[in-house]
Protein backbone atom coordinates (compact mmCIF):
# COMPACT_ATOMS: atom_id res chain seq x y z
CA UNK A 1 0.00 0.00 0.00
CA UNK A 2 1.05 3.77 -0.49
CA UNK A 3 2.59 5.87 2.00
CA UNK A 4 -0.93 7.00 4.01
CA UNK A 5 0.15 10.33 4.05
CA UNK A 6 0.88 10.17 0.28
CA UNK A 7 -2.31 8.86 0.29
CA UNK A 8 -4.41 11.54 1.37
CA UNK A 9 -1.99 14.34 -0.08
CA UNK A 10 -3.35 12.81 -3.77
CA UNK A 11 -6.78 13.32 -2.22
CA UNK A 12 -6.45 16.82 -1.24
CA UNK A 13 -4.72 17.39 -4.43
CA UNK A 14 -7.99 16.96 -5.88
CA UNK A 15 -8.93 19.83 -4.47
CA UNK A 16 -6.31 22.73 -4.41
CA UNK A 17 -2.58 22.47 -5.19
CA UNK A 18 -0.30 21.71 -1.92
CA UNK A 19 3.50 22.26 -2.18
CA UNK A 20 6.26 20.05 -0.36
CA UNK A 21 6.98 22.45 2.25
CA UNK A 22 3.76 23.36 3.26
CA UNK A 23 2.39 19.58 3.53
CA UNK A 24 5.72 18.36 4.92
CA UNK A 25 4.93 21.46 7.71
CA UNK A 26 0.71 20.79 8.17
CA UNK A 27 0.68 16.97 7.29
CA UNK A 28 2.81 16.00 11.80
CA UNK A 29 -0.57 15.93 13.07
CA UNK A 30 -2.35 13.34 11.06
CA UNK A 31 -2.31 10.07 12.90
CA UNK A 32 -3.20 6.85 11.58
CA UNK A 33 -5.99 3.86 13.12
CA UNK A 34 -6.91 0.72 12.06
CA UNK A 35 -9.89 -0.53 13.05
CA UNK A 36 -11.84 -3.63 12.89
CA UNK A 37 -15.34 -4.08 10.96
CA UNK A 38 -18.59 -2.95 12.23
CA UNK A 39 -17.06 -0.65 15.15
CA UNK A 40 -18.19 2.45 15.96
CA UNK A 41 -16.27 5.31 15.10
CA UNK A 42 -18.54 8.62 15.98
CA UNK A 43 -21.67 8.65 18.09
CA UNK A 44 -24.91 10.42 17.75
CA UNK A 45 -24.98 13.11 20.20
CA UNK A 46 -21.00 13.35 20.88
CA UNK A 47 -19.14 16.08 19.07
CA UNK A 48 -17.55 15.07 16.05
CA UNK A 49 -13.84 15.94 16.94
CA UNK A 50 -11.92 14.45 14.37
CA UNK A 51 -12.51 13.87 10.02
CA UNK A 52 -11.62 10.28 8.67
CA UNK A 53 -9.70 9.62 5.84
CA UNK A 54 -10.74 6.25 4.25
CA UNK A 55 -7.59 5.12 3.55
CA UNK A 56 -9.00 1.72 2.94
CA UNK A 57 -12.17 0.08 3.99
CA UNK A 58 -15.81 1.09 4.07
CA UNK A 59 -17.80 3.49 6.48
CA UNK A 60 -21.05 4.11 7.13
CA UNK A 61 -23.19 7.17 7.83
CA UNK A 62 -26.46 6.79 9.75
CA UNK A 63 -28.55 8.19 12.65
CA UNK A 64 -32.10 7.26 14.62
CA UNK A 65 -35.05 8.94 13.33
CA UNK A 66 -38.00 10.33 15.22
CA UNK A 67 -39.38 6.90 15.09
CA UNK A 68 -36.60 5.32 16.85
CA UNK A 69 -35.77 3.82 13.65
CA UNK A 70 -31.84 3.57 12.29
CA UNK A 71 -31.69 5.31 8.63
CA UNK A 72 -28.44 5.06 6.53
CA UNK A 73 -27.75 8.09 5.56
CA UNK A 74 -24.38 7.65 3.19
CA UNK A 75 -21.27 5.53 2.68
CA UNK A 76 -17.92 6.59 2.96
CA UNK A 77 -15.51 5.02 0.49
CA UNK A 78 -12.10 4.82 -0.76
CA UNK A 79 -10.14 7.96 -0.58
CA UNK A 80 -12.86 9.60 0.58
CA UNK A 81 -13.50 12.11 4.14
CA UNK A 82 -15.87 11.16 6.39
CA UNK A 83 -17.29 13.09 9.52
CA UNK A 84 -20.49 14.78 11.00
CA UNK A 85 -19.01 18.11 9.32
CA UNK A 86 -21.27 19.98 11.02
CA UNK A 87 -20.86 18.94 14.13
CA UNK A 88 -17.25 19.27 13.37
CA UNK A 89 -17.13 22.84 12.41
CA UNK A 90 -19.63 24.50 15.44
CA UNK A 91 -18.40 21.88 18.22
CA UNK A 92 -21.85 20.81 18.44
CA UNK A 93 -23.64 16.86 19.47
CA UNK A 94 -23.60 15.60 16.06
CA UNK A 95 -26.63 13.92 14.36
CA UNK A 96 -24.94 11.15 12.91
CA UNK A 97 -23.36 8.07 13.98
CA UNK A 98 -20.08 6.76 11.77
CA UNK A 99 -19.12 2.75 11.80
CA UNK A 100 -16.74 0.76 9.84
CA UNK A 101 -18.64 -1.84 7.40
CA UNK A 102 -15.23 -2.99 7.02
CA UNK A 103 -12.01 -3.74 8.46
CA UNK A 104 -10.84 0.01 8.38
CA UNK A 105 -7.41 1.80 7.66
CA UNK A 106 -8.11 5.56 9.19
CA UNK A 107 -6.32 8.45 8.65
CA UNK A 108 -7.81 11.09 11.61
CA UNK A 109 -7.34 14.99 11.44
CA UNK A 110 -8.04 16.25 14.55
CA UNK A 111 -10.18 19.52 15.17
CA UNK A 112 -6.48 21.87 15.63
CA UNK A 113 -5.76 20.84 11.93
CA UNK A 114 -8.70 22.86 10.27
CA UNK A 115 -7.90 26.09 11.36
CA UNK A 116 -3.92 25.39 11.14
CA UNK A 117 -5.14 24.32 7.75
CA UNK A 118 -6.56 27.80 7.10
CA UNK A 119 -3.61 29.36 8.32
CA UNK A 120 -0.39 27.34 7.05
CA UNK A 121 -1.86 25.82 3.51
CA UNK A 122 -1.87 28.43 1.12
CA UNK A 123 -4.74 27.70 -0.50
CA UNK A 124 -6.09 26.24 3.11
CA UNK A 125 -9.28 28.99 2.81
CA UNK A 126 -10.52 27.48 -0.47
CA UNK A 127 -10.14 23.57 0.23
CA UNK A 128 -12.51 24.49 3.47
CA UNK A 129 -14.58 26.53 0.43
CA UNK A 130 -14.33 23.03 -1.96
CA UNK A 131 -15.09 20.49 0.85
CA UNK A 132 -18.45 22.49 2.44
CA UNK A 133 -19.59 23.28 -1.18
CA UNK A 134 -19.02 19.23 -1.47
CA UNK A 135 -21.14 19.03 1.53
CA UNK A 136 -23.75 20.94 1.12
CA UNK A 137 -24.46 19.84 -2.73
CA UNK A 138 -24.34 16.28 -0.63
CA UNK A 139 -27.31 17.50 1.41
CA UNK A 140 -28.86 19.51 -1.27
CA UNK A 141 -28.95 16.06 -3.72
CA UNK A 142 -30.57 14.32 -0.22
CA UNK A 143 -33.73 16.85 -0.27
CA UNK A 144 -33.74 16.96 -4.05
CA UNK A 145 -34.23 13.30 -3.73
CA UNK A 146 -36.48 13.04 -0.54
CA UNK A 147 -38.89 15.47 -2.22
CA UNK A 148 -38.80 14.61 -5.75
CA UNK A 149 -37.16 11.03 -6.77
CA UNK A 150 -38.59 7.47 -6.76
CA UNK A 151 -37.41 4.39 -5.23
CA UNK A 152 -36.19 3.52 -8.80
CA UNK A 153 -34.57 6.83 -9.66
CA UNK A 154 -32.75 6.76 -6.20
CA UNK A 155 -31.51 3.02 -6.38
CA UNK A 156 -29.92 4.01 -10.38
CA UNK A 157 -28.01 6.78 -8.74
CA UNK A 158 -26.51 4.70 -5.90
CA UNK A 159 -25.57 2.64 -8.37
CA UNK A 160 -23.89 4.60 -10.74
CA UNK A 161 -22.64 7.17 -7.57
CA UNK A 162 -21.13 3.69 -5.78
CA UNK A 163 -20.27 1.08 -8.43
CA UNK A 164 -19.95 -2.62 -6.36
CA UNK A 165 -21.49 -1.00 -3.49
CA UNK A 166 -24.17 -3.26 -3.36
CA UNK A 167 -21.64 -6.40 -3.59
CA UNK A 168 -19.98 -5.08 -0.32
CA UNK A 169 -22.99 -4.01 1.99
CA UNK A 170 -25.56 -6.05 3.78
CA UNK A 171 -28.88 -5.39 1.64
CA UNK A 172 -30.92 -4.12 4.71
CA UNK A 173 -28.33 -0.98 4.66
CA UNK A 174 -29.03 -0.55 0.91
CA UNK A 175 -32.83 0.09 1.47
CA UNK A 176 -32.81 1.91 4.72
CA UNK A 177 -30.12 4.22 2.39
CA UNK A 178 -32.94 4.18 -0.38
CA UNK A 179 -35.56 4.51 2.26
CA UNK A 180 -37.61 1.78 1.19
CA UNK A 181 -37.92 -1.77 2.27
CA UNK A 182 -35.50 -4.94 2.12
CA UNK A 183 -38.47 -5.95 0.16
CA UNK A 184 -38.76 -3.57 -2.12
CA UNK A 185 -35.37 -3.91 -2.40
CA UNK A 186 -35.07 -7.08 -4.09
CA UNK A 187 -38.47 -6.34 -6.49
CA UNK A 188 -36.19 -3.27 -7.45
CA UNK A 189 -33.16 -5.32 -8.31
CA UNK A 190 -34.91 -7.91 -10.34
CA UNK A 191 -36.97 -5.07 -12.39
CA UNK A 192 -33.21 -3.43 -13.47
CA UNK A 193 -31.40 -6.99 -13.69
CA UNK B 1 -32.32 54.54 3.31
CA UNK B 2 -28.76 53.58 3.65
CA UNK B 3 -26.34 53.81 0.36
CA UNK B 4 -27.32 49.64 -1.00
CA UNK B 5 -23.35 49.45 -1.73
CA UNK B 6 -22.68 50.13 2.02
CA UNK B 7 -25.45 47.87 2.51
CA UNK B 8 -24.07 45.04 1.27
CA UNK B 9 -20.67 45.88 2.67
CA UNK B 10 -22.12 45.78 6.14
CA UNK B 11 -23.48 42.09 5.43
CA UNK B 12 -19.81 40.94 3.91
CA UNK B 13 -18.36 42.41 6.79
CA UNK B 14 -20.57 39.75 8.95
CA UNK B 15 -18.22 36.95 7.44
CA UNK B 16 -14.79 38.79 6.69
CA UNK B 17 -12.64 42.36 6.63
CA UNK B 18 -13.40 44.51 3.61
CA UNK B 19 -11.07 46.91 2.91
CA UNK B 20 -12.03 50.09 1.33
CA UNK B 21 -9.72 49.57 -1.65
CA UNK B 22 -10.46 46.35 -2.81
CA UNK B 23 -14.17 46.77 -1.95
CA UNK B 24 -14.29 49.86 -3.82
CA UNK B 25 -13.09 47.98 -6.80
CA UNK B 26 -14.46 45.02 -6.38
CA UNK B 27 -18.28 46.85 -5.64
CA UNK B 28 -18.74 48.81 -9.05
CA UNK B 29 -20.12 44.90 -10.69
CA UNK B 30 -22.98 45.63 -8.26
CA UNK B 31 -26.61 46.34 -9.77
CA UNK B 32 -29.82 47.13 -8.20
CA UNK B 33 -33.23 46.54 -9.22
CA UNK B 34 -36.62 46.96 -8.05
CA UNK B 35 -38.88 44.31 -7.81
CA UNK B 36 -43.13 44.37 -7.51
CA UNK B 37 -44.65 41.75 -5.27
CA UNK B 38 -45.54 38.58 -6.61
CA UNK B 39 -43.02 38.36 -9.09
CA UNK B 40 -40.94 35.64 -9.88
CA UNK B 41 -36.78 36.02 -10.48
CA UNK B 42 -35.53 32.80 -10.39
CA UNK B 43 -37.62 30.22 -12.08
CA UNK B 44 -36.64 25.96 -11.32
CA UNK B 45 -35.19 24.78 -14.63
CA UNK B 46 -33.06 27.54 -15.66
CA UNK B 47 -29.54 28.34 -14.40
CA UNK B 48 -29.60 30.97 -11.52
CA UNK B 49 -26.87 33.22 -12.75
CA UNK B 50 -27.25 35.80 -9.91
CA UNK B 51 -26.54 35.60 -5.86
CA UNK B 52 -30.08 38.35 -4.81
CA UNK B 53 -29.29 40.30 -1.49
CA UNK B 54 -32.54 41.64 0.04
CA UNK B 55 -32.24 45.41 0.83
CA UNK B 56 -35.27 45.26 1.54
CA UNK B 57 -38.83 43.15 1.19
CA UNK B 58 -38.89 39.21 1.39
CA UNK B 59 -38.42 36.24 -1.12
CA UNK B 60 -39.58 33.11 -0.86
CA UNK B 61 -37.54 29.72 -2.27
CA UNK B 62 -39.95 27.10 -3.58
CA UNK B 63 -39.91 24.17 -5.33
CA UNK B 64 -42.58 21.60 -7.16
CA UNK B 65 -41.86 17.89 -5.52
CA UNK B 66 -42.63 14.51 -8.00
CA UNK B 67 -46.42 15.08 -7.27
CA UNK B 68 -46.50 18.48 -8.95
CA UNK B 69 -47.16 20.27 -5.07
CA UNK B 70 -45.65 23.55 -4.65
CA UNK B 71 -43.38 23.22 -1.74
CA UNK B 72 -42.06 26.45 -0.11
CA UNK B 73 -38.03 25.68 1.28
CA UNK B 74 -37.40 28.89 2.53
CA UNK B 75 -37.62 32.66 2.99
CA UNK B 76 -34.91 35.05 2.61
CA UNK B 77 -35.52 38.15 4.76
CA UNK B 78 -33.52 41.23 4.46
CA UNK B 79 -30.23 41.87 4.81
CA UNK B 80 -29.77 38.30 3.55
CA UNK B 81 -28.20 36.56 0.30
CA UNK B 82 -30.96 34.40 -2.18
CA UNK B 83 -30.27 32.14 -4.62
CA UNK B 84 -30.10 28.25 -5.95
CA UNK B 85 -26.79 28.26 -4.91
CA UNK B 86 -25.85 24.57 -6.42
CA UNK B 87 -27.08 26.20 -9.71
CA UNK B 88 -25.33 29.34 -9.31
CA UNK B 89 -21.97 27.18 -8.42
CA UNK B 90 -22.30 24.74 -11.02
CA UNK B 91 -24.24 26.83 -13.86
CA UNK B 92 -26.73 23.41 -13.89
CA UNK B 93 -30.82 24.30 -13.77
CA UNK B 94 -31.79 24.96 -10.23
CA UNK B 95 -34.50 23.06 -8.52
CA UNK B 96 -36.01 26.08 -7.04
CA UNK B 97 -37.98 28.96 -7.96
CA UNK B 98 -37.56 32.62 -5.93
CA UNK B 99 -40.33 34.75 -5.74
CA UNK B 100 -40.80 38.05 -4.36
CA UNK B 101 -43.77 38.47 -1.35
CA UNK B 102 -43.66 42.13 -1.22
CA UNK B 103 -42.20 44.96 -3.19
CA UNK B 104 -38.62 44.14 -3.01
CA UNK B 105 -35.20 45.80 -3.34
CA UNK B 106 -32.27 43.84 -4.38
CA UNK B 107 -28.83 44.00 -4.72
CA UNK B 108 -27.78 41.75 -7.67
CA UNK B 109 -24.10 39.93 -7.94
CA UNK B 110 -23.91 38.02 -11.24
CA UNK B 111 -21.70 35.04 -11.69
CA UNK B 112 -18.85 36.79 -12.49
CA UNK B 113 -18.32 38.36 -9.68
CA UNK B 114 -17.80 34.87 -7.35
CA UNK B 115 -14.22 34.23 -9.36
CA UNK B 116 -13.63 37.83 -9.32
CA UNK B 117 -14.21 37.71 -5.39
CA UNK B 118 -11.77 34.73 -5.02
CA UNK B 119 -8.81 36.92 -7.12
CA UNK B 120 -9.93 40.63 -5.87
CA UNK B 121 -10.80 39.97 -1.94
CA UNK B 122 -7.76 39.21 -0.20
CA UNK B 123 -10.85 36.86 2.48
CA UNK B 124 -12.50 36.62 -0.88
CA UNK B 125 -11.64 32.60 -0.57
CA UNK B 126 -13.05 32.28 3.31
CA UNK B 127 -16.32 34.49 2.24
CA UNK B 128 -17.08 31.46 -0.29
CA UNK B 129 -16.20 29.21 2.66
CA UNK B 130 -18.29 30.60 4.74
CA UNK B 131 -21.05 30.93 2.44
CA UNK B 132 -21.20 27.48 2.08
CA UNK B 133 -20.90 25.97 5.23
CA UNK B 134 -24.13 28.22 5.72
CA UNK B 135 -25.49 26.85 3.14
CA UNK B 136 -24.79 23.15 4.16
CA UNK B 137 -26.09 24.11 7.49
CA UNK B 138 -29.35 25.11 5.97
CA UNK B 139 -29.53 21.83 3.83
CA UNK B 140 -28.58 19.95 7.07
CA UNK B 141 -30.97 21.41 9.26
CA UNK B 142 -33.84 20.79 6.48
CA UNK B 143 -32.69 17.26 6.84
CA UNK B 144 -32.79 17.09 10.41
CA UNK B 145 -36.41 18.61 10.15
CA UNK B 146 -37.70 16.34 8.19
CA UNK B 147 -36.39 13.12 9.93
CA UNK B 148 -36.63 13.91 13.54
CA UNK B 149 -38.80 16.96 14.40
CA UNK B 150 -42.96 17.27 15.23
CA UNK B 151 -44.70 19.85 13.24
CA UNK B 152 -44.79 21.55 16.68
CA UNK B 153 -40.96 21.43 16.73
CA UNK B 154 -40.77 23.15 13.55
CA UNK B 155 -43.48 25.99 14.00
CA UNK B 156 -41.19 26.86 17.18
CA UNK B 157 -38.05 26.78 15.59
CA UNK B 158 -39.76 29.19 12.98
CA UNK B 159 -41.11 31.43 14.67
CA UNK B 160 -37.28 31.67 16.69
CA UNK B 161 -35.40 32.27 13.51
CA UNK B 162 -38.00 34.70 11.48
CA UNK B 163 -39.49 36.81 14.67
CA UNK B 164 -42.77 38.30 12.67
CA UNK B 165 -42.79 36.34 9.56
CA UNK B 166 -46.55 34.90 10.56
CA UNK B 167 -47.65 38.36 10.16
CA UNK B 168 -45.71 38.99 6.63
CA UNK B 169 -46.67 35.74 4.66
CA UNK B 170 -49.85 34.61 3.63
CA UNK B 171 -50.17 31.23 5.79
CA UNK B 172 -50.40 28.59 3.08
CA UNK B 173 -46.80 29.35 2.21
CA UNK B 174 -46.13 28.54 6.23
CA UNK B 175 -47.69 25.62 6.31
CA UNK B 176 -45.91 24.46 3.34
CA UNK B 177 -42.84 25.14 4.76
CA UNK B 178 -43.85 23.43 7.47
CA UNK B 179 -44.94 20.64 5.59
CA UNK B 180 -48.43 20.19 7.14
CA UNK B 181 -51.66 21.39 6.13
CA UNK B 182 -53.19 25.45 6.50
CA UNK B 183 -56.07 23.54 9.16
CA UNK B 184 -52.94 22.15 10.92
CA UNK B 185 -50.89 25.34 11.10
CA UNK B 186 -54.05 26.94 12.62
CA UNK B 187 -54.21 24.12 14.92
CA UNK B 188 -50.40 24.88 16.34
CA UNK B 189 -51.03 28.75 16.34
CA UNK B 190 -54.11 27.81 19.02
CA UNK B 191 -52.10 25.59 21.09
CA UNK B 192 -48.76 27.62 21.02
CA UNK B 193 -50.76 30.72 21.86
Amino acid sequence: MNDPIDQIKKAISNYIDVDDLEWADYAQDFSLKSVKKKELILQQGRICNTVFFVRKGLLRVFFVDANGEEKTFHFSMENTFSADYESFLKKKPSNYSIQTLEDSELILMPFEMLHRGYEILKNGEKLGRLLAEEYFFLFSSKIHAIYTQSPMDRYNQLNKAYPNLLQRVPQHYIASFLNISPVHLSRLKNQSA
